[in-house]
C-alpha cells in the first residue's frame, strides 16, 4: 500500500471526472469533496468510488452538467433540485446555502432533492465549522439494506446523520452515524479477516443470524439499538426524502446496483451560528472542557482509550495531510486503467 | 387500578401547584403539560413526578416565579432563560418561541437555559404539528446514568432526542428516544416481573454486566448502539446543555437525589415549516403513503405487528381520552395525602 500526496489525487481524480464529461470546476469540486472524505478517513466514501461513478456517467445515469436551482422558500429555508448532477457539487451548494442563511437569521434548513450519493455526511456538516456555525446533515442513504424493526422488507436504508461542533484547541466533535448497527464495509472487514460475527448484525430472511460474514450477502443489517435505529432511519428518510419530494423506502433506486435510473437522492443540511446563543470563543472553551473531560475519565477494566466523536477522525486528517493518502495498490491499478481509458492524468507517487 | 378522566387529572394537578406556591395560570400549564404525558402513556413523566416536584418547590429548589426571557438572537434563534422555573413553563415558552419565529422565516433555532425537567420530550416536539411544522427537541438529561462509550464515570444522561412529523389520516410519526439502550423504567418493570436483563443493558463499576434486575441500583446503563449512543448523548449535551449556558458532564445535579440545588437543565428545540418545501397536504398524504408502506410489510417471523414510531402513542391517547387516565391506587392515595396536606382539591372519581 503506497501513499499519495492529497493534493496528487485530487489532480487525478478531477482530472478523471473532466475526461468522463463534467465542467472543469465541476470536476474540480467532486475531486475536493471526494479526497476530504480520503483524507479523513472515510476510505469507503473517497476515490474508492472513482469506477462505480464514471460508470453511471457512462451509462447516463448521471447529468454531467446539471442546472442546480436553489428555491429560497424562506429567510432561513431553501429547497435545492440538484437536476441529477453528481452528490458532491449538489451537496457543496446546498451546505454553502446553508451557511449564507444562517449567517443572516441564525439557524437554516435546506432541503435537497433530485441529488445523487455524495460521499460521508461529515464532510458536509463539517463546513459550517469555519464559520463559527454547528452543522448537521442527513440523507437518504443510496440503497435499502434494513427493514423496519419487526420487518423483513427492505423498505430502509442505512439513513445516517451527521453533527459537527466546533471546539477551539481541541478537534471538533464530529458525530457521523449510520442508522444501522454495523456498516457492510465492516461486515466485508470480518469476511477478510475470517471472524465471526455477532449475532444481532445481520439477519436472513426468516430472522436467524447471520455469524459467517462471507455468508452476509443480501442479509438485512439490523439497526442500531433495535426499535430505536430503525425509527430513526425512518424519521431521517422523511426530513431528508419525503419533505424535498426525494425518495423514501421502496421506491429508493439501489446506486449499486443500478447505473441507469434517476436515483433522485435525498439530503437535509441545517446550519447554526454560534453567536446567537453565546460568544464562539467562550463556546469553544466549554466544549474543550467537555472532550478533555471525557477523555481523561475513567476507563473500564480492558479499554485503552476513551475518543470523543471526531477525535480519530482529525488524527487521520493530520496524519494523512502530513504524510499522504494510502491506496492500495490494486485500486490504483484499477484507477490508472480507468484513467488511461479515458485519456487522463494517472495516479502517480511523487 | 381505577380510571380518571383527563380533565380531573388536570384539575386537580392544577390545584395542587397552585397551593404548592405557583400562580394560578403557570399551575394550570404545569398541569396541561404533565397531564399530556400521562394521556399519551409517558406514565413515568406525568403526575407520577407530583410529589418529587412539590418536594423541590417546598426545598427552594424551583422559583415558584420565574421572570423567564426570551431573548430574540437573530429572525429565526431565540435563547431562553428559565429563571429556574418548572420546566414545563420554560419549555413551552421556548417551544410556542420556535413556533412563531418558523412562521417568519420557515425554520428555527431556540436554546434554552436554567430550566428543568419538563417531562417527556414528545410533549414539545409535537407542539408544531398544529402549525403543519415539523418540531425537533433535545435535552440534557435530569440525571447521569451513563458513562462514555468506554468508560465507567457517569458524565452522561440518558440525553433525549424527539421529532415530530405531521401525518394526515395516519397518526403523527413521532420518535422520542433516549440515547441508552433502555431506561430505568423498564429496568424497573422487570425487577418486579422477576425477569432476568439482557447482558448489554447494565454494567457494574467493573464493566460487568448485571442480569439482575433488583440488583440494577447504581449501575450503568449501556448506550444504544454503542458508542454511536454515546456520540448521540455527548452531540446533543453540547446542543442542549453547553451551547446555551446550561450544565452538561460532570457539573449536572442529580435532579432526582438533591431538591435543592438550581439544576440549571438546558433543551433546544427546532420547527420548520412544510410549506417551504412542499404543500403541507401533499406531504401529509406522503408520510400516510410511507406509514402504510411501512405497517403493512412483510413481518419476520414470529412479530404480530410493525409499527411506525407514533402509532402506538396516538393509540393511547385516543383510549386514555375516550376512557381516562388508569392511576394505581397507591399512587391516588400518595397524592391525594399531598393534597390534603397542601389544601388542594382531591383526585377523585366521576
Amino acid at each position: 500500500m503506497k501513499r499519495f500526496p492529497a493534493a496528487a489525487v485530487r489532480r487525478f481524480t478531477a482530472s478523471v471526472f473532466e475526461h468522463a464529461g463534467l465542467p472543469a470546476p465541476d470536476a474540480q469540486l467532486v475531486a475536493e469533496r471526494m479526497v476530504d472524505a480520503d483524507v479523513s478517513g472515510a476510505d469507503g466514501h473517497g476515490i474508492i468510488r472513482v469506477p462505480q461513478y464514471v460508470r453511471r456517467l457512462k451509462a447516463g445515469g448521471y447529468n454531467p452538467r446539471p442546472n442546480i436551482q436553489v428555491q429560497l422558500s424562506g429567510e432561513s429555508t431553501a429547497l435545492v433540485d440538484g437536476d441529477n448532477g453528481m452528490g458532491h457539487l449538489v451537496m457543496t451548494r446546498a451546505a454553502n446555502t446553508a451557511i449564507e442563511l444562517a449567517a443572516r437569521t441564525g439557524a437554516s434548513w435546506v432541503g435537497i432533492r433530485n441529488s445523487n450519493h455524495a460521499g460521508p455526511g461529515a464532510v458536509y456538516a463539517t463546513m459550517p465549522l469555519a464559520h463559527d456555525m454547528i452543522g448537521i446533515y442527513c440523507a437518504v442513504a443510496s440503497a435499502n439494506h434494513m427493514a423496519p424493526w419487526g420487518g423483513r422488507e427492505r423498505l430502509l436504508g442505512t439513513n445516517p446523520i451527521a453533527f459537527a461542533i466546533p471546539a477551539g484547541e481541541e478537534p471538533p466533535v464530529v458525530l457521523d452515524m449510520a442508522t444501522s448497527i454495523v456498516s457492510f464495509g465492516t461486515v466485508k472487514k470480518y469476511a477478510v479477516q475470517g471472524k465471526s460475527m455477532p449475532a444481532d448484525w445481520i439477519l436472513d430472511d426468516n430472522g436467524q443470524p447471520i455469524t459467517d460474514a462471507t455468508k452476509a450477502g443480501h442479509g438485512l443489517l439490523l439497526p442500531a439499538g433495535g426499535y430505536k435505529g430503525s425509527g430513526l432511519a425512518i424519521v431521517l428518510g422523511l426530513l431528508a426524502g419525503a419533505l424535498n419530494g426525494a425518495l423514501f423506502g421502496g421506491d429508493v433506486i439501489d446506486f449499486n446496483a443500478d447505473d441507469v435510473s434517476v436515483t433522485n437522492t435525498g439530503h437535509a443540511m441545517c446550519a447554526l451560528e454560534v453567536r446567537r446563543f453565546m460568544p464562539p470563543e467562550q463556546f469553544k472553551k466549554l466544549v474543550d472542557g467537555h472532550i478533555r473531560e471525557i477523555r481523561e475519565s475513567e476507563r473500564l477494566p480492558g479499554v485503552e482509550a476513551i475518543y470523543v466523536p471526531g477525535e480519530q477522525r482529525q488524527a487521520r486528517i493530520r496524519e494523512r495531510t502530513a504524510h499522504g493518502i494510502p491506496i492500495p495498490d490494486n485500486l490504483v491499478a484499477q484507477l490508472n486503467e480507468l484513467a488511461e481509458d479515458l485519456g487522463a492524468e494517472l495516479l502517480a507517487q511523487v
